[in-house]
């Protein structure tokens, strides 16, 4: 172990060094399968995962420069540097200053290790390495080959290790769900209801998640994506209830309905709808079952109850390491026609089915779940009522 | 005003249409200034800027096409639309279902309006445009031209309307930063305090922020960058308590300190140099003062007091429309070395100086303010001293 300046290396590490060892080995193996001898690694879930390094800061640069032979070298601001210290057993970096180019420096150091002639790749389909930084890595080094996949496919299958932190999170989901609907009242906001569900969670043991609550109540739920405006809630409001919390940086979900006073007729048949596609769905997921079948088994039961004009949307999306703007990793794989994709154990979904009439109300209810050797588990546990409250 | 399926177009908006239509006027200009015909606008500040448009759903993509002449159109994600036409006044948009690429109708659209042998604009220096989509879009049109602070240079000066969301705001960071104080003892955990600092600022009126409270204890402080991860505080310990809230997406941000029994004599000495430092630079702050005259104050503060190793940073940021993963505007006006550009009223900073021994603990003291027609004005209302908290 290091110290640098009273940091001690790893001292804030997520995992034994072995897991890391064995992350970097396998993205090594797959690199050379796809032809690619340096990857720059630059999405922050990609980079915790390879490397266990997280911080607030992923609005600037970092990367990790990662040969498939060879030792891997962090390229990362001055003011990061210890945080990298401390959350990776990696003591391997270059600094750059406020006011310098991490870009020029990402380059220089490139060419230093005599990777200039070989073949590079970037995430192309990332986030957080903009046109103008990967023009200017092209301008420098010429062809970029794309990597998009590589790592996210080692990210698809969770380990034990994985598993348990995201069954740790779904009891942060838990509490926090348990407090948002105790909350839901006439004469409560929408904002009470959120602070109850954040700061239960976060008391509970969470840290910070990859996209807000989405929270509504009355009309306001009967918009999909919109959240918490300070609206007051009444007596016949409907409240749409879906979050996500965390235990190093692994998320797990969980959406539920309430209803303050006698919900509408029409609230209750699509409730009713949901929870039997729900159930459904997750009675249709076991190893071997590819990820277009789940998704099929909950369109069949909403089309067959006639709201096929409400839901429009995949079934679920993977979840494990997200870092803002997004909780899941629907990028990496989607429970929705056409992926055929098999179900493995140690995959981990978010199942949100949720139906709407348009600026009137939403309901709905999901499960966070892992694939098992024979089906799945789920990880959280409160029931799948839509929650009554007394007017 | 339109009804769409039961959402009324603009039922969400921000600001009065007027405020909308002046962005619009001023940033058309500021594009025939810089020989841009058609801007394809993606950052989702940018886009809640000039539309008004927010979903947490960026991570999909959407853009607003806006031409010199002519009317502009929205490219959404069909789960969007609905918030789309709630937040905005403008119906006129582009609809892609998932599993349809966004970047081929975008293109599609160009080549209908006739803009394709225009010149086109982007923010190349902005997130949310991966590099593959940027390949796709100059594959279909050809040459794309960097249109990086056009929109930013507009949101740079706040109008009093926008002022007023921020003051707001402040209001709400008193509540949370009140709240994270008083949660400070021996015994709590840092969950504890974050909970305290976020369940009241949002129970107070705050939405979502664009990045975590910055919030650790004991040695952990002494990491910069670094956050919350249940340690239990004990006497002795140094708290650091750093967070932002948002009215109508416009932030506000304070940093404070606390120590649970007698602060160590260089905390007590390193305070001492923040708070000096604070208040010298927030006596430089008036109107055609440039960016970096501030900072040169702070920084000749803290060199004098011998602790030039452990301040290498700039002074502060702008701040205003953030989504995630920052709460703050750097990328549009920072305040530092180098920085020329005059100050004018209207504009909002975040200035937190800190200090810290790597590893031990930081100490730290911040202000959020807007330029005034004479000097300042600071927004929040807790007092800047060492917080003691009995051991």
């Amino acid at each position: 172990m290091n110290a640098i300046a009273g940091v001690v290396q790893g001292q804030e590490a997520t995992f034994p060094r072995a897991e890391y060892d064995g992350r970097v080995a396998r993205t090594r193996a797959a690199m050379e399968k796809a032809g690619i001898d340096v990857m720059v690694v630059t999405g922050p879930e990609n980079i915790y995962y390879l490397t266990g390094q997280q911080t607030p800061g992923y609005y600037t640069f970092q990367c990790l420069l990662l040969p498939v032979d060879g030792d891997p070298v962090f390229i990362i601001r001055q003011l990061e540097y210890f945080n990298f210290i401390a959350n990776t057993y990696q003591s391997d970096a270059r600094i750059y200053q406020d006011g310098q180019s991490p870009m020029k420096l990402l380059a220089e150091v490139i060419r230093e290790r005599g990777y200039a002639t070989r073949r590079i790749g970037v995430d192309k389909n990332g986030w957080f390495l903009s046109p103008a930084a990967y023009e200017a890595l092209c301008s420098q080094l010429g062809t970029v080959h794309d990597a998009a996949g590589i790592v996210e496919s080692q990210r698809a299958i969770k380990s034990p290790l994985e598993v348990e932190k995201i069954a740790r999170a779904a009891t942060y989901v838990d509490a926090g769900m348990r407090a948002g609907l105790a909350s839901v009242r006439a004469g409560a906001s929408e904002n009470d209801m959120v602070a109850a569900m954040m700061g239960s969670a976060i008391a509970a043991g969470s840290e910070y998640v990859g996209m807000e609550p989405l929270v509504s109540s009355g009309p306001r739920s009967g918009v999909p994506h919109g959240t918490w405006r300070r609206r007051m809630m009444a007596a016949g409001d409907p409240a749409f209830l879906e979050m996500a919390a965390c235990h190093d940086r692994y998320h797990a979900a969980l959406m539920r309905s309430a209803w303050i006073g006698t919900p509408l007729p029409e609230a209750v048949d699509m409730m009713k709808v949901c929870q039997d596609a729900l159930a459904a769905s997750l009675d249709a997921i076991r190893p071997g079952v590819t990820c277009q079948e789940p998704h099929r088994v909950c369109q069949r039961i909403i089309d067959a109850a006639g709201y096929t004009d409400s839901f429009r949307k995949r079934l679920g999306y993977s979840i494990g390491i997200s870092f803002a703007p997004d909780w899941g990793e629907g990028a990496i794989l989607s429970l929705n026609e056409g992926e055929t994709t098999e179900l493995r154990p140690g995959m981990t979904f978010h199942l949100p089915p949720a139906l709407r009439l348009y600026g009137r109300f939403t309901v709905g209810v999901s499960e966070s779940i892992v694939v098992t050797e024979t089906g799945c588990r789920v990880l959280g546990t409160i029931d799948r009522a839509l929650h009554a409250v007394a007017a």
